[in-house]
């Protein structure tokens, strides 16, 4: 293998597929990255044997050839080199890389040891705007669970109905939905959420497009691939866990009840993470409020505008950090929360009409 | 106690003092500020028994008193209020806390089981450029030891010789001295590293005043005053250290040759981060290099200027983050390498001519 390659092309594809890199008990190849040189083209690529990313990058090659080096190592050394065209060479199973004053020879591993990389699926395709992926992405996974005896929650559910696709994701305490768009792609994955938030990170901006078959979906955008496998079963009926009404719609604005859980995060950790929310319609405000026994108590009053107001309870009991999650992922300066007696979940809503969250009270 | 004070004012305070609070095994109390209310003044104080710091600001007291609370709530707490007047109330063991529309009653202590805050010995006194002082810090400490076997070496010799005034501090494989100003007072002090590191954080801009005795040593900077019990025991006679002479004097890019030691780390990690140092004085080239057979070798060039070239070598085996800190505590573009041959330590100097840091050689 020899090539010429400039300096940021190269190091801004290794930071990506380097990250993938992972080394794993008794397959220490992992924590490599396989280089491979055809054509006009320098590949490069990574597995941890659940998610593969490759990247596909313009260099000039002068002699084909593939090999697998230390992921880390390569991607410090090449990200430190000047902004300028980096020499590279190899040799059975070494690797020299040149640049400007700088070089290295790096101890390598012949490529045919390196686990195969999956080929994305082409059965079925679909086109999504990178940027509604990647508010999907982080919107949902927030909610999926990491209890690795319920497989099914770890993923997120990924699947078109009546036309429309979505996404969303429940760890059984709470749960989001994105609506991303209309589709006539027949749709019903579990994609694994650490995948997902690798899609989020390091996907490029611009259109990605989805392959998909029963077992694995590939997300394609600019020079970069990442296909993962899906997880095997059938995603929980969580339609039905959704509020059909509603007894209290209390607006606030978003910042003041961020900053009022903040502060009532600071005392709840002792007790739980528990917190009261506690809707006033007539004095429109609404406290947040916790107690404990051990550092002591405190309340905070933001101002609320009341939509709706039925029966006499507007109390319930959260955990202010899945609070303070469903907060962060909400858009807009407002947020709408929908309370129906102290023991039903909590559904709210901000800004952007495609996107809600549940959170079921602390009883 | 009862007053008020300007949230940004306690907040500032309890950020620093705060810092010093830590628990201790057996001594939960530690973990807490210590607040005074009297006259016009409301004291922030923490100590761990071995620096103690305390913050003098103003308040509007309307009762005076003491309690004690846990740093990290208060401050926390503090931290996220609204830019607008605290209220501060103590009850028995509740301290009551209320700003804008957040309030909060903060399980307390009472001040008497609170250690005895120091006093600052009026019998010595001395005043220094806080910009000096700090400087002087930050280029000695880097080179003060952690082995608590050898606990004069943990500390920075603070000291006069000669109408002048020096830090300096070694771990036997490296050391730092910085010439801080003359004067015409008598100091032989040994500081713990650990809280100069504290005064240079923590201390506001401003000249610094500092009392002391043989026992201890303060700090005071316009509300703050940090003050530290000193080590017992007698420095190095570091000085016998110094090379007296030097075989070859290279000057180099500061920036090029800390690029270049960055590299070699990246390598060197697997050979006890042992890099070689190599002149050409012919070519005017140092190279950096480092030869490893688990990861592979590493070749860096820089330009270099060569202003005394005595004798037949100037290569020498020097510890790569040992190098690169050195070179993080020169000022300016250039550093100025002085060799005496592969065994003797190296000495570098920057544009200010009041510091020098030595590196023994790996030999």
């Amino acid at each position: 293998m020899k090539l010429v390659i400039k300096q940021d092309i190269l190091a801004k594809a290794l930071s990506a597929v380097g990250k993938i890199a992972t080394p794993k008990a008794g397959l220490p190849i992992l924590s490599n990255v396989l280089l491979r040189a055809e054509d006009t083209k320098l590949t490069v690529a990574a597995t941890n044997l659940e998610v593969a990313m490759t990247a596909s990058l313009n260099a000039k090659v002068d002699e084909q050839g593939a090999i697998t080096v230390p992921a880390r190592l390569l991607t410090d050394f090449v990200s430190n080199l000047p902004h300028a065209n980096v020499e590279i060479n190899s040799e059975e199973t070494k690797l020299k890389v040149v640049c400007g004053g700088f070089s290295s020879v790096i101890n390598a591993m012949l490529a045919d040891d390196y686990p195969a990389m999956p080929e994305p699926d082409e059965a079925n395709e679909l086109v999504i705007d990178g940027g509604t992926l990647k508010a999907a992405i982080q919107g949902v996974t927030v909610c999926a669970g990491n209890d690795i005896t319920r497989p099914v929650l770890t993923g997120v559910d990924f699947y078109s109905e009546n036309g429309e696709l979505y996404m969303a994701a429940t760890d059984g305490y709470r749960l989001a939905e994105r609506h991303i768009m209309a589709t006539n792609k027949v749709l019903t994955s579990i994609v694994p959420s650490s995948t997902l938030m690798d899609v989020a990170r390091l996907l490029p901006d611009g259109d990605a497009t989805i392959k998909y078959n029963d077992e694995q979906m590939s997300f394609i955008c600019g020079d970069l691939t990442v296909t993962s496998r899906l997880i095997d079963g059938k995603y929980v009926q969580y339609r039905q866990l959704l509020p059909s009404e509603t007894n209290f719609v209390a607006k606030v604005n978003r910042a003041d009840l961020m900053k009022a859980t903040r502060m009532a995060s600071l005392f709840a950790h002792a007790v739980a993470n528990t917190i009261v929310l506690d809707g006033n319609p007539e004095a429109h405000t609404l406290t947040i409020r916790t107690a404990t026994s051990q550092l002591g108590n405190n309340s905070s009053e933001i101002e609320a505008d009341f939509f709706k107001v039925e029966g006499n309870t507007c109390s319930v009991n959260v955990n202010a950090k899945f609070l303070a999650d469903a907060l962060n992922n909400l858009e807009g300066d407002e947020a709408m929360l929908m309370f129906n007696g102290g023991l039903a979940p909590i559904m709210l809503k901000g800004a952007n009409p495609d996107y809600r969250h549940l959170i079921m009270p602390v009883r």
